[in-house]
Formats: structure tokens, C-alpha cells, sequence
């Protein structure tokens, strides 16, 4: 789905949107002749339909499907639809894809490569089952695979396990960048038919990763199955004659970072996400709040790996209860990282609507909250910032935060990090720096905060964070937590948290989804029918 | 699903929430015995799960079922669950089930009824067409089937038909009140094996529903299937000898409102969703920012119809540009209606807000309306209101509030009526006032706002909302509207402001859907890819 990005949801629906995708996909395929580049085959994944197909029930309108095509000489070649449609978690394909029925194989230098689309890897019995008897050397799946934490293991064993199966190399090729909460980390590989790592693209890099692969000589196309398993075995040929001899590449192995470095890859894919949403939605600079906290210290940082200091402005808040010394750790920030910042303090705006309304100080920590998001909305409104939430996940699930106050803006870069992992990142982001021989772009100040303030009620963060983990995370119900091992008060009384901040949730902004369960589109919750 | 109320999205993939589901339902059969009513036959919706499936890709995990319970003599003596999943509009029930396979038949005093779940009425093929092999004299059907402005008519002649082609009477019976964005209209109804219509209770409101109907003898069980088209028949006999002789009830049948009287249907289903949704949120009273204009007197005006006139609360909050007669007529719509008033003044607020982050005027509107949306909150702080958000579907599709500001609160009564809907709804809520003898609960003035005012650089209102309507309602695309007779360059604006609105539509609060395509939960765009 390259051409239209992943996920489009309900667009799926619309014929306009289908027809558009299609048009571009035979724009695409001209423009590659026109530039000198037709003779290459690429193949591409788009949005199309299967034509012919009347409106019926269990299918939804326009029978959309998640499709690829051979480009060759400014023609679609070759046209094939995902089979395996993923309903669950962020995917709702069985809402908005019909399936295919095909397995496309081409033929390039006499040999036959065959090609699938993401889930269809994953799942057993789909087409990608019947690449061995269609006599295929090689595999190659088109992926738009959402980054989680520690799945590109997953990944290449998958494909080791799968190139053993069907007896052929198999091509990795996953989207890079990131769309709405979806980041897409690239990490394209190779593997032997052996299931040996052959070649490797770096992570959340775009790169053109090329290399040399031996690969069997295709069969006559007269003696190869027309159909396996119920799926039609569709052929285009590039070319039957193998190229002249060459001296081979030596294979590009982009090194991985460790395991232990858990803690880059997840830094890397919100500025990845950051960069792109501000970017696909014509923002060139992103405004935050800054308090001196760790939470709003992490968000300015990751704006500045992402968008350039120079494009990001810090806003120093401070309220009646605010501290000097958060003044101070603030301002701090806004020095080391060298962002555009302003003061502006609350307290006349805080003022004027107690004397107005004639209100009590029974909201006043809501009000305050609330003043700083019209003062960031109202700065933003001038100067084209995309403003940036500073929440993070433990907040946004136990509903901590102020509805219309720390939850104004217009994407939230650490809606799926819990606090303890903010606090990790940050201390890995100052370590980090430390190691090429820079300052600490984080106040060590921030971080004391953050252990010591911020938790009214509520015991060790790492106890109540690995409680919403288990909770929110894999569906833990009350008898099962306390059996878990966590204590029977705190277990109702965060379910409790959590049950009750549905409807703030939903109005919260979008934010890069590193873990299974993220607070955004792959948890729906209702916001009535609490079982607390 | 009465148990759960519906949809539970999410919830029904959580092991803990289906096992309190099914706990609740036995509970109920045993309270029925209790409470000296276990002999009564009682059919009941509830979220269960299939036992013995273990976990396989494409299946919800836990294998939730969508199922109907008979409850006798404090037990569940038949269970069954639907099999048709609808998967479109708000409709998401292919990532939540597991379908059924079987038709549930009850004998009582001799007589056969099969008994099916909504979607299975709907659609050919399912249980539904096996009930005249089945040998049922009646087949009865729980609905959880969400309003839509003139589908009562259809769910008539649907049935009407289906007792024709199953040789059987058909009950209808459909849940009543709301839930989040749905809301449910009762209107159930009996139709004889011909089609007649024999009773029918009234729309939107509950009714017990007590009649008489001939039914067939049941045939002796040995000779009935065990099995049609692959349902499994499964059967329980409550009693097999009819009835003692005794005088028929005469029919109930609740006289239906005229065709005309669309507006009297649509006002009540809003007026049903606010009572629900405030109810089962715990809100006992309602805040509503008043301003002179037709929007807010509405919203005012259904408040009082849910909750009575002394728990809605009427805020006037004029800012720099407000006329002394929107004042007015803001605080003649309060008195007219008996409910709680203050004034507010924003402008010291934006005073201070201008002073002390150096703002210029470039965002005063926004500004101020943002002002007014913290107004509302830390009052609904100080006094537990429910605000409500008064923005109507055109100005929601169009982008014509400001974020964080009109669109503040917990609920939007407005959301799915357009602005023309409103003006209409208004005044029939006035006719019906004159009808009763009462005085108009609506200003005049405020009729005359609406059509003058708040249209800025577009045409006539009627114009602008069918068209809305085709695009959103009707996904015709850009070249198909222009090819309806809509103006080019009109088509291209109003589609652009839709399109660029969409991050702030989802921020929205939920309001109740009245219409075949809302802009809630039954149409998913992502943010970016836009394709104006």
C-alpha cells in the first residue's frame, strides 16, 4: 500500500479513493519508461479492485483489495491481492479488503520469483504455502508491518523458517517512515533458501539495498502448475536468459544494534514518527510546554532530534504552586538544546477567570493545566506550530492529566511510553550524548522529579507501571493481577484509574504505537459499560 | 447483548468480561426463580464464548460469541448464538465473534418458536431461512439495532416478508434508550404467518408487550430434523399441552407518528440519547454555553425535554464582538425556559491572555472560544455538569468550530444533525409547544441568526448541507457531485474544509448518530493522506 500509505481505513470504501490509487499506479509506471527507467521491474503495492464483483453482504462496497503490481515499460504487468486479511489489534483488513485468490511469480533472468504481501508470510495455508510446487527460487514479500518493541526477531526467524519450508530464498521488504500512530521501521533483509541471513538494510533508514544471490533455473513455464491449493499461479516473464558472468557483490550486512539496546530502537522510532507526522501534515515546526519535568524534557528532546532546534519552541508556564527550581530546570532545557523559548506566566489568566466565573479553587490544578493549553494553542494559532502533548502512557491510562489541558495538541510522542520507560529513554538519550563527547541535553534535576513527585496515592512507578502492563497490555483480568502478585487494593484501585479515563483517552492526540497495546485505534473501548 | 448493552467493542475480547457476562446472565435466571418467576420463559441477549476452540488466526481470541440464552426455573436451558457478523458502518462484529451454527426452538404450551439474533433477520442464508424446515409456528428475533432516521418502515416490510417466506409469524423485538453514540428505539412488533401486523409497542419508549396469536401445533419431535442447511436444530421443551381455552387479548397497536412527522421522531431519539448518556455516565445535570444562536437554544432546549429544566445550567459568555441582542436573546431562551443561568464575561480573560503571552488579534475567535470552553469546564468542575458541545454536523464536517474550544464537553447532541436540520427541528419543537398551548421555548431571534449569520464565504445552507450529505453521507466523489449539479468550485472548497478537518472531528465529543453515516465511529479516516 505504498502508493496510498497504510493504514487509509474507511477510504478503502470509496471508489473515488480506489480510482485514484490505481490512476497513480499507471502514472507511476509511465513515468519510470519516461525517465529511462522502464526496463526495470519493479513491483509496487497499491490500493485496487477486483473488478466484476457485485455488491453483497460480508463484502464491503467496491471490493477494494490490498494489491501489488509488476511495472515494466510503463505498463502494469502483473496484478496480484493479499489473501490473509488481519482483523485484529490496528488491522481491520476484513472490513475493507476483498481477498485475493493468486500467487504472481516472474520470471527475470530465467528465474521465477514469486511475490506476497505481509500477512500472507505470516499465516499458514495462504499462497505463500504454494510457492514450492509453482516452482518459485525465490519469494519476495512486500511489508507494512508496524514497528513494535523486539518484533524484527520475530521477523527473520519467521522468514528462515519459512525459506526452509518452501525451499527458496525469501526477500524481506517492509516500509520505512510512519503514518498517524503507525511506524514503520524498515529493517528489509534476504535470506538463502537455507534460511542463511544473506543481506540486511538498516533500521528506520530508507535505503536500496542491492545484492547478488544465486538462484535455480527456472522450469519450462508449459511444465508448471497453473493453480495450487485453490490458488491461480499468475506469470509474467521479464527475461528467460540468465545474465553474463560477473563478479558478485559482497553482500551489505547492516550491523544491529544489540540486544541490550532496547532502548535506541524505541528513541529512533518516535523521532522517526514525530518527523513524519509534523512533516505529512505541513508542519515545519512543533511548539511544547516545558516544566522542568522529565515528561516535557524527553518531548522537546526527541522534537529536537527530529525537526532541528531551530524548529522547536519551548513555552515556560509558570503557576501559582510552579517552583523557582522548575523555572529554573526549565529554562535549563531550553539553554543545553538551544530551542526558541518564551516565559509566559498563568497566574494573571488564572486570576481573571476565578474574579470572572466567580469560581472556587476546587479545579484550580484543571484550570491552570487548561490556561497553558489555550496559551500553546494561542501561540501555535500565530506562528504554524504543531503543538505537542507531553503526556505519557501511565498518565493517559490512569487519566492523571487535564481533559483540554495536558492533553491540547496536535500528536503526543510519548502516549505509548510508560513513565518508567521515559524516564530509561531519557537517561539513555544523556548517556548517549555523553559518549560523543557532548553535554547532557536533559537536566538531571528533571529526573529526581520525576521519582519523586507525580504520583499521588499511588506506590513505586515501576510496581504501578508493570500492573497497567499487565492490565492494559494482555488483558490481565482483577483475580488474575492479584494472583499475579500485585496487591488487591492497588489492583482495583488502577483498574478503577484506567476504566474511568476512557472518554479523556479518546480525545487525546495521536502518538507513535511502540508496544502490542497502545491507548489509540488497536484498544476500542466503549465509553459507558465500565466494569470496574 | 441487553446483558452488556451494545457494542461493547474491545471489551469483548477480554476473558474477564465475558465470564462476568455469562456470571450476570445465570444470576438473572436464578434472581427470576427467586423472585417466584422461574416458570416464565425468558429469552435473553448476552455475550458468551465458545467453548473447546482453542486459538487459530482469524478467530477472536477466547472465541466471544454474540449469543441469546432461554433462562426457566433458574437455569440457562438453551443457548445460541448469532451467525450472520456484520463488519461495516459501526458494525465491527467479524473482529469480536465467533459465529454461531445452530437454530434454538422452543416448544411452549405446544407450540414451536425459533428464536434468531438482529443481523440474522437481515440476511439471507443463516438460521433464519432453516425455521420452516425446522418446523417453527414463530420465529422470534432480539434486536440490538442502533436508529437511523426512517428505517422503522423497513425493518416492518423486512419482516412482513420473512414471515411470508418462512411460513411463520415474526416477532420483532428491539432494545429501547441509548448507549454512546447509538441509540436504540424499541418499536418492536408482531406480524402473523402472512405478514399482517398484529401489535405494536410504541417507539422510544419501554412497554411490556402482551398479546395473543394463533400458533401451530408442533409436530412430535421424533419427526422434525436435527439438522438443516448445516444449522444444528437445538431444542428445549417448556410445555407441550396448549392451553386451557380462554378469551384473546385484544392486539395492542401503538398508533405510529405520520411520515410527517420526521422531525418529531429525530427530536425524541436526541432528546433518548442525551437522558441515556448522561445516566449511565453518572451525570445527574447538564452545562450548556448559550449564545443567542439557534445551535445552543436547541441543545438547551433537548437538555430540558432529557432532564428537566432545574439540572441544565445556561452560561452566557460574551466576549469583545458579542451584540447586546445575542445577550438578550441568550438570557430570554433561559428564562423562557426555567433553567439555571449565569453570566460570564470572557474578555477579562482574553485581556489577560493577550497581555501576557504578547498576542496579537490573529487568533482572537479562537481564543475566545477556547476561553469559554475552560468557563464551562471549571464550572462543570465545581458543580458535576455534564457540558454539552453544541456544534452541529455541518460545522463539525466543515471545520467551523474551533478545537478545544467549541468543541469542549462531554457529549454533542448536535453531532449528526445538519445545520438545516437544526433550524427545522427548532421549529418544530416551537409548533409543538404552540400545539400544547405553552409559549415558544425558542427566541424568535435566534431562528433569524442562523440563516443570516455564521456562513462565512459559503451559500445557501441548503446547498451546502445536501451537498455535505453526498459527500459524506453518500461518498460520491469530487467529479460525481459536480456531475449532481453541484458548483465546481464550491465542490472543491467544501470537500478541501471536510477533508482538513478531520484531526479535530476525532478530538469531538460523542453525540447520538441519527443518520445512515455519522461522523463518529462509522467512518475511519486516518489523519494524514488526505486526497483533497
Amino acid at each position: 500500500m505504498v502508493v496510498t500509505g497504510y493504514s487509509v481505513e474507511d477510504l478503502a470504501l470509496r471508489n473515488g479513493f480506489v480510482s485514484a490509487s490505481i490512476k497513480a499506479t499507471h502514472g507511476l509506471a509511465r513515468r519510470l519508461e519516461a525517465e529511462g527507467l522502464g526496463h526495470l521491474p519493479v513491483i509496487v503495492g497499491y490500493l485496487s479492485r477486483r473488478e466484476g464483483l457485485g455488491e453483497r453482504f460480508g463484502q464491503p462496497p467496491g471490493a477494494p483489495q490490498n494489491s501489488l503490481a509488476l511495472l515494466h515499460h510503463g505498463e502494469l504487468r502483473l496484478v496480484s491481492a493479499k489473501y490473509h486479511l488481519p482483523n485484529y489489534g490496528v488491522f481491520d483488513e476484513a472490513r475493507y479488503f476483498v481477498p485475493g485468490d493468486t500467487l504472481p511469480v516472474v520470471r527475470l533472468h530465467g528465474a521465477d520469483i514469486a511475490f506476497a504481501i505481509c500477512e500472507d508470510l505470516w499465516q499458514d495455508g495462504g499462497p505463500v504455502s504454494t510457492v514450492r510446487a509453482a516452482g518459485a527460487g525465490m519469494l519476495i514479500t512486500l511489508n507494512g508491518s508496524p514497528y513494535e518493541r523486539a518484533k524484527d526477531d520475530i521477523r527473520l526467524e519467521l522468514c528462515q523458517r519459512r525459506a526452509r519450508e518452501i525451499g527458496a530464498a525469501v526477500g524481506y521488504v517492509n516500509m520505512t517512515g510512519a503514518q498517524d500512530e503507525l511506524v514503520f521501521e524498515g529493517d528489509s533483509f534476504i535470506v538463502d533458501s537455507d534460511g542463511e541471513l544473506v543481506a540486511r538494510a538498516p533500521q528506520f533508514d530508507d535505503a536500496l539495498l542491492v545484492t547478488d544471490i544465486d538462484l535455480p533455473r527456472a522450469k519450462d513455464t508449459a511444465a508448471l502448475p497453473a493453480e495450487v491449493g485453490g490458488f491461480r499461479i499468475v506469470r509474467h516473464t521479464v527475461s528467460e536468459e540468465p545474465p553474463a558472468a560477473y563478479e558478485p557483490l559482497t553482500p551489505v550486512l547492516t550491523p544491529r544494534r544489540s540486544p541490550t539496546d532496547d532502548r535506541a530502537e524505541v528513541y529512533t522510532a518516535l523521532v522517526t514518527s514525530l518527523r513524519d507526522y509534523a512533516r505529512k501534515n505541513g508542519f515545519a515546526s512543533v511548539m511544547v510546554g516545558v516544566s522542568g519535568g522529565i515528561d516535557s524534557a524527553l518531548t522537546a528532546t526527541i522534537a529536537v532530534d527530529a525537526l532541528g532546534a531551530e524548529n522547536v519552541h519551548g513555552v515556560v508556564m509558570p503557576g501559582r504552586s510552579t517552583t523557582a527550581q522548575e523555572i529554573q530546570d526549565a529554562e535549563d532545557l531550553i539553554r543545553r538544546q538551544g530551542i526558541n523559548g518564551r516565559t509566559v506566566s498563568v497566574k494573571p489568566m488564572v486570576d481573571a477567570y476565578e474574579t470572572a466565573a466567580g469560581l472556587g479553587r476546587a479545579g484550580e490544578r484543571d484550570l491552570e493545566s487548561r490556561v497553558r493549553g489555550n496559551v500553546l494553542m494561542a501561540l501555535s494559532n500565530e506562528g504554524g506550530h504543531l503543538v505537542l502533548a507531553t503526556g505519557d502512557k501511565t498518565a493517559l491510562a490512569t487519566g492523571e492529566g487535564s481533559l483540554y489541558g495536558d492533553s491540547v495538541g496536535g500528536f503526543a510522542p510519548l502516549k505509548d511510553c510508560w513513565k518508567t520507560q521515559v524516564r530509561d529513554l531519557a537517561r539513555w538519550r544523556n548517556e548517549a550524548a555523553a559518549k560523543e563527547g557532548g553535554a547532557p541535553p536533559i537536566p538531571a534535576n528533571s529526573f529526581d522529579r520525576a521519582v519523586e513527585g507525580d504520583w499521588p496515592g499511588l506506590p513505586d512507578p515501576d510496581v504501578v507501571d508493570s500492573l497497567l502492563d499487565a492490565y492494559i497490555g494482555t488483558d490481565r483480568g482483577q483475580a488474575e493481577l492479584i494472583a499475579d502478585g500485585f496487591e488487591a487494593e492497588l489492583v482495583k484501585n488502577v483498574v478503577s484509574l484506567v476504566d474511568r479515563a476512557e472518554f479523556s483517552r479518546r480525545q487525546y492526540p495521536p502518538g507513535p504505537k511502540i508496544s502490542k497495546r497502545n491507548l489509540g485505534r488497536d484498544r476500542r473501548l466503549p465509553i459507558t459499560n465500565r466494569w470496574t
